[in-house]
């Protein structure tokens, strides 16, 4: 059975009922147009805990002006599917009136982390982000929660602020999700034209060299980020926004791969902007 | 038996055993230095929770340039020994490196409630105040914290924060506490030379006019605000800083009072800063 919850109280109530049979609780921020990537985060999520909440909040904070907040897709009832499919007990789905209330004032930021990457082209964005996810972490009280790799800078944020703010739910990282043809899951590629689909490969492409690059020994950031962006600025009808080669953690630029690195992206493809990434623990030298 | 935890992870494991006995927890933050107001505080908190934990932390980023961090005065011994006599169960006292490690970057900021009274002379001090708060309703995870009215932007702020937040604690404000010859307690109080205390009680006394201009009927808030400070700038050795009448909550303006309503000032002795304000409710029309 799940149970869909469209006020806080009502998310309290049914988690301390949880809790007071003991169960552990998990909670899987989205903002719907569920795919397979958010579908794993759910499973995992499921694996290691008797209670899992997802919440689907298309949150108006995190877009800029004249981004798509209104035309980001909300098909709730293909969401409370999947949901009730891989055994969710409870989907949080509030409006923006009952997160953002008249008189709303506050606002969380993560300095530096944010500056750079998503954040010098989306100004506020991880704001919003941070903010969100520290109310969704307030409402639910979660023990874990579960986030996709694929975004990596989002990741770093919210692990970044959690440990500040010294909030207890466990963050937790779920390997990035591609489609069979290897573009990176993502909500927005409901947005992509066939041709536009077939012009977006150019991300994943480059970066399966760059992990090729890694795998055959390359440790110079900047002759990998080069590669990258050479590849994808040769493509037709792709423009580039970033390639960053970076400490995972810190998001910090790196000059020498060592042990772990993040190879990320960013590239409109039409009107329509994607991310991806590539991400390696652990690398040897 | 008070203990005393310098380790947020000290504080987690005795608010957990607390939990496990079923008992309520409640927080009374402070940054040391405790007088007569805080112990009104703690003896709320000891009311109203069988587990009562006192962080006392003179926080850094609450201070701006030139402000007192350095010489605030910590007296550890002593407030030590005030919560033993309060039977406080745990004290808090992390180290500055404790609550804000290498790499910290994330800032709690409430817009607008900030930018006025206190906010405008010290520029960032409720960002420290803000973060810090939700910082130890992360680590301690009280059902309950204990602010004093006395600092009524602060009080402000934090319910505010919390709310925003969706931050689980009850905010419970205790009243301001006054020594016998009117001077609101306060930790700075410590700062004042005889002859400074002596000029300071100028607050309290105009603020004790105002009260009773209230209690007479009147409601003009620009009359009320002018008589407060002419009082107090006649007086020698008092450099005013601001006389505020605003609403409690949102600490907007008001030009006629209705049923509820705040007179806040500051002002400079010597080099002491000190705040002190009325707060009335229920005003009959």
């Amino acid at each position: 059975m799940t149970a869909l919850a469209g006020r806080k109280r009502e998310v309290r109530a049914a988690v301390l009922e949880a809790r007071q049979r003991g169960e552990r609780v998990g909670l899987v921020p989205t903002m719907g147009a569920l795919h397979a990537g958010h579908v794993s985060l759910i499973r995992t999520a499921r694996e290691e805990n008797a209670f899992v909440v997802v919440s689907i909040f298309v949150n108006p904070t995190q877009f800029g002006p004249g981004e798509d907040f209104e035309r980001y897709p909300r098909p709730l009832g293909d969401d409370l599917e999947i949901c009730r499919q891989e055994g969710v007990d409870l989907v949080f789905a509030p409006t923006p009136e009952e997160m953002y209330p008249e008189g709303f004032a506050t606002t969380v930021h993560v300095a530096g982390l944010t500056a750079k990457m998503c954040g010098a082209a989306r100004r506020g964005h991880f704001d919003g982000v941070a903010t969100v996810v520290a109310k969704l972490f307030g409402i639910v009280a979660p023990d874990a929660a579960y986030f996709g790799e694929k975004d990596a800078q989002q990741l770093a944020v919210i692990r970044r602020m959690a440990a500040d703010l010294d909030l207890a739910p466990e963050i937790r990282a779920c390997p990035l999700v591609r489609d069979a043809d290897g573009l990176a899951t993502s909500s927005r590629n409901r947005y992509l034209a066939p041709e536009e689909r077939a012009r977006a490969l150019v991300l994943s492409r480059a970066l399966a060299e760059a992990r090729q690059a890694l795998a055959d020994g390359e440790r110079d950031a900047s002759r990998l980020a080069r590669s990258v962006r050479r590849r994808i600025e040769e493509a037709d009808g792709v423009a580039l926004e970033y390639v960053a080669v970076a400490d995972p953690d810190t998001l910090e630029d790196i000059q020498r791969v060592g042990r772990q690195v993040l190879v990320a992206v960013a590239a409109t493809v039409g009107a329509t902007r994607l991310i991806d990434n590539i991400l390696v623990r652990n690398l040897g030298s």
